[in-house]
C-alpha cells in the first residue's frame, strides 16, 4: 500500500465512523438490531506472542465470505485477558477499519473496576464500535451482589455513547449474571441484550418471557445450544465456532428460520462435539489448532496458556471428523 | 364397591398385568416407544403422613383426561426416598391397577446397592410396571467412576425383565451421570432410555447424536426445557408441572409435532417460572401447593421437608399468574 | 462356643445393656463425655457380600489393644448406605456385644425422612448403642432449609433415649450441616455433639467459640485434621484411618495432651497422605485395601463400588510408605 | 514536611532500597526468612476514589506500633484488581519508603498472562519490594493446567530478581492452586513459599509434609485458621484482620511460640467471627468499616463494590463485641 493509498483508506474509516455515530445518536440507540451469527474472533500472534495483523486480516478475508451480522472483537476467547487496553482498541479499530460498515463490530471492554470499564468502552466506542459487550466484574465475587452489579451496569451504561450488551461467561468469571439483575437491567435504554454463555437454557427461556416489553435482545453465546436458544426466543448467537465453522453456524440460524426443524437438529447435533472441543475440552489452544486445521491462522496462544500436545490435535480432529466436517 | 366387584376388578388388573408383559417378552424389550408427556405424581399424604389412596385416585381422574403417555411413579418429587420399599411398590401397583392398560407405568427403583437396585426393579416388574426408571447411586460419590456406574447399571439391567431407563437428577444426587456412561449403556438391549433432569441441552444434544445408532429414547426431565429438548431429539419429558398444568405440557409436545413454533415458544417461555417455583425455588412442598392451588390434592409433606409458609404460597401463586395460567 | 456358653454370653450382654441404659437414664444425658479416638468400622463382607461377623470378631481383637474410646457403628465407610437396617442393628448389636462396657459405641442411624430416623434411633438404643450419630437428611437439597434441619434434629433428639450426636459429611451428602443449625441445635439437652467430616477448621473453630456454654463436644471427622481440630478446642476425632492405623491416632491425642507439640505435628503431617488415599482418594476400597495391607480384615466392598485395581493398591502403598508407616 | 527534609527522605530511601537489594542478591534469595504476621493492607481512597497517601500514612502509623513482619502491599483486599499497575507500584512505593528497613514489604503482582506478571513484579523490584506475592492465572480456568502453571511460575520466578511468593485464593479466582504443583514448584530457588487463604488445613499439613526439604515457607492466609495452621507447619499469616486487629494477630503467634496452647486456643476462637465478618460475609467494604470503627482510615470502597449499608455496620459491630474486641 502505498502512503496515498493508506492515508486515504485512514479518511474514509473515520468519515464512515463518523457517519456511523451520527446515524446511532440520531436514532435510539436500543433500535440497533443485533440479530445473527457473529464469531468471537480469536487473537492472531506471532512466534513472539505479538499481534499479527496481517494474519488478522487474511482471517478476515475468509470470513467476509459468511453472511455474518458483524464480528465480536475481545470477547473471552480472545486471550483478551492477556491483552493491554490499547491492544484491545487497536484490534477493533482494525476490525472496524477492514470490514464493511454493514458489519456490525461488537468490542468487548468488561473490566473489573466501574471506572476502568467506563473508560474501556469509551476508547471502543471512539475506533468505531458499534456496541460494547461487558462481562461482569468477578474478582471479588462475594461482593458482587445484585445491587452492585445494577449499579455497575448502569454507570457503564449511563456514560457509554454506543449501546451496551451483557455479557453472562461463568466459565471464566465463576460468577453467573444473575436472572434478576438482567431483566431489572433490560429496561435501561441503552442496555440492549445479553450474550450468555452459560447454556442453561431455562434461564434463557425464561429471561425472553421476562424481557419482552424492553426490546431486550438474547444472544446465545455458544454454538452448542445455538438452535435451541433460538428456539426460545434468542435472535442470534456469538459461537466460538463461527471461526472454524462459520457458514455451518448460519446455515443453522438460516434453517431454524425457514422452519427446517429436522434438518436444523441434525445439524445443531453435529455442531455440539467440535464446539466443545475448541471450548470445554481444549479452550483457547484447541480454538486456535481447529482454525489451524480448517486453513484460518490459529497460531501460538499467549503464555501460561499453552499449544495443545499433539495427541490433543489427533482427538480435536477427531470431534470434527465424527461429525463429518473433515 | 362390592366383594365380588373388587375381586373382579383384582383379577382382571392381574390378567391385563401378565398380557403386558407377554407382550413385552415376546417382542425385544428396547422396541417400547416411551416417547411422550408424563407427570412424575407426586405421593398424596393424609395428615398423619401415611399414603392416601382415595385421594390417589381422585387425582389419577383429574389425570385421565390428559393425553399422558403415561405415569411415571416414584420420581424424585414422589417423596421416594422418604418411602420405604413396600409402599412404593404399592403405589405402582395401585397406579397400574387405576390406569388403563395403553398408559404406561414407569416405576422409579434406584437404590443405592446394586443388590437392593436389582431387588426393586424386580418387585415393580412384579407389580406391572412397564419399565423401571434407576437415579444413579449417590452417597459415595469418590467411588462412582464411569467403570462403576457402568457395571451397575448393566448387573441391573441384565437382571430385569422390564426395560430399564436412566435417570440423571443431580439436583438431587449431587452426581451428574457422565455422557461416556450414558454412551456406553446406549447398546445394551435392555438399557432403552434416559429421563435428564440436569437442563444441560447441550448434553441432550451431543447425546441424541452420540446414541442416534443404538434405538435410545431420551426424555426432558423437566417442563423448564421441554421444548428445546424436542428440539434436540428428545421424544418426551417428564414433567413435575405435569401434575398441575398437565394439558399445557401435552399442548407444547402438540405445538412441537405439528411444526407451530411460534406459539410452542411462547408457551414454553410462560411454562419457566412456574415450572421453576414448583421445583427449585420450592421443592415439593411448592409442587403440592400448586396442587391444591389447582384443584388436585397436594396435601402434606412428610417431614423433614416443611409446608410453605403463607408468603412462599403467595409467591407461587404469582408465579402461575404471571404466565397467566390463573 | 458350646450353646451353653453362647447363652451365658447373651444373657450378660444384655444384662450389661441394661445397666448401661440404666445409668444412662438416671443422669443427664448430656453428661456423656465422649472425648476421644474412634475408628467409624468398616463392614466387612464374605465374596458374596455378606457380613462377616467372624471376620468382624477378629478386627475388633485388634482393635481392642488400642486405647480407643470407642466405635463408631455405622459411620458412612460402613459402607452403611449399602446396608438394610436389620443388618445395620445387628452389626452395632454385635459390636456391643463383643466389646468391654467401658468402650462407648456409637451407632450411625441418619436417615432421610425424619420417621424413619426415629425408628432408626430406636432401634440403635434397644440393642445397646451409647449414643447415635444421625447425619442430616440430603436428597432434598433444595428443602433442607435450616428450619427443616433444626425441626428434624429436634424431633429425633425428642424421641431418642439415648444422646444425639450431629454429623456433618458433606462429601457424601452434598450439603454442609449449616453452622446457625448447629450453634440452634447445641441447646438442646439430647443432642451433645458434632462429627464434622468437612475439614473446614474455621468453621471447627467458631462452632467452639459459639457452644462453649452448652456443653456441646466437637468431635474431628478425619484423622487428616485432628491435630488443628484438637487444638481449636475439638474434643475427639472419628478417623477412618483409625481403622489401620489406631494406635498411631491416638498417639496424636496423647502428644497434644501433653503438650508435645513439635512431635505431635511431625505425626500429624505424616497422617495426611494416608489418609486422604483411604478417603478422598481411594474411597472405602482403599479403605479396605489398606486394612487387607496392615493385618485387618478388609475384605470386598459392595458394588456399585469397585474393589482398587493393582496399580491402585501400589499407589495406596506408596502413600503409607511416604510417611514411614511401612 | 520541608523541601530540603522531603529530598533527605527520598534520598536516604532510594539508599535503603540499594542496600536491601545488594544484601539480597548477595546471598541465597531462598535465605529470606518470612516468618511472622502480616497485614494485607487495605488501600486507602479519598471520596473521589483517588488514592490517598496521607491516610496511608496515619494508618502505617498505628501499624509501626505493632510487631509486624511486615507488610503485604498489593493483596486481593487492597481492591488490586481495581488499580492499575502504576497506582499499585506507587503504593509499594510509598510503604517501602514509609516503613523501616527491617519491616518485609512483599508487593502483590500476579496478572493473568505470564508476561505482564513478569514486567510486574519486575516493577515491584524496582521500587524496593522484598519479595512478590503472585496469585494465579484464573480467568481461563479451564486451560490453567497443572503444566501451565508450573510454567507459569517458573518463567515468573526466572525473570524476578527478588523472591516469589505463591498465592492460592479461591475465594476470589475460583481456582485452588493445586498441591501437586505448589510441591513441584517448591523446589525451585526463587520460590520461597506460597500464603494460603484457601483454609483448607488438611491441604495445609500435607504440604509442610511433601515440602519439608525445599526450605519452602508457608503462611496461612486467614486469621481465621491462624492457630491450626502455625500448629501444622506455618510459619506466619497474612491475616486481614490484622489491619484492625494486629497487635491479636501477633499475641497468637506468641502464645503459640511460648507454647500457651489454651490461652492461643481461646483467642483463636475469637478472632473467627470477626474474621469472617470482613472477608467472607462483608468483604472489603466491611474490612474498612471496620477499619473506620477502630480508629485507621478505612474510607469509600472502589465501585462497583459498594459501601456496607447502615444495618450491616451493626452486624459487624456485633461480631467484633461477641468476641469481646470491643
Amino acid at each position: 500500500m502505498s502512503a496515498v493509498e493508506r492515508r486515504l483508506s485512514m479518511l474514509s474509516s473515520k468519515l464512515s465512523i463518523f457517519l456511523r455515530r451520527f446515524s446511532v445518536t440520531a436514532s435510539k440507540t436500543a433500535n440497533l438490531n443485533i440479530g445473527g451469527i457473529y464469531p468471537p474472533i480469536a487473537t492472531p500472534f506471532d512466534p513472539s506472542e505479538n499481534i499479527d495483523y496481517g494474519k488478522l486480516n487474511e482471517n478476515l478475508k475468509v470470513w467476509e465470505a459468511i453472511p455474518f451480522r458483524g464480528y465480536v472483537v475481545q470477547g473471552s476467547n480472545a486471550e483478551t485477558a492477556y491483552l493491554k487496553l490499547d491492544e484491545k482498541v487497536n484490534i477493533v479499530k482494525h476490525v472496524r477499519e477492514n470490514v464493511p460498515s454493514e458489519k456490525l463490530v461488537i468490542a468487548g471492554s468488561g473490566c473489573e473496576s466501574t471506572k476502568e470499564t467506563v473508560e474501556s468502552c469509551q476508547r471502543m466506542s471512539e475506533v468505531g464500535a458499534d456496541a460494547v459487550l461487558v462481562r461482569n466484574p468477578c474478582f471479588y465475587k462475594g461482593s458482587m451482589t445484585d445491587k452492585a452489579l445494577i449499579q455497575h451496569y448502569r454507570t457503564v451504561a449511563d456514560n457509554c455513547d454506543i449501546p451496551v450488551i451483557l455479557y453472562s461467561v461463568p466459565a471464566n468469571t465463576g460468577l453467573e449474571l444473575p436472572e434478576n439483575v438482567i431483566v431489572e437491567l433490560s429496561s435501561h435504554q441503552n442496555i440492549i441484550g445479553l450474550k450468555d454463555s452459560g447454556g442453561d437454557i431455562t434461564k434463557l427461556a425464561g429471561l425472553a418471557f421476562r424481557t419482552s416489553k424492553n426490546n431486550f435482545q438474547l444472544l446465545a453465546g455458544s454454538a452448542s445450544f445455538l438452535l435451541p436458544s433460538y428456539v426460545v426466543g434468542c435472535v442470534g448467537g456469538v459461537c466460538a465456532l463461527a471461526n472454524i465453522l462459520g457458514q455451518a453456524c448460519c446455515d443453522l440460524e438460516k434453517l431454524f428460520k425457514e422452519g427446517k426443524f429436522e434438518e436444523a437438529k441434525l445439524l445443531q447435533q453435529r455442531l455440539v462435539a467440535p464446539n466443545q472441543a475448541i471450548t470445554k475440552r481444549f479452550g483457547i489452544a484447541g480454538l486456535k489448532s481447529g482454525m489451524d486445521m480448517f486453513g484460518l491462522y490459529g497460531g501460538p496462544t499467549r503464555t501460561p496458556i499453552l499449544p495443545l500436545e499433539n495427541s490433543q490435535i489427533e482427538l480435536l480432529r477427531e470431534a470434527f471428523k465424527n461429525s463429518n466436517f473433515i
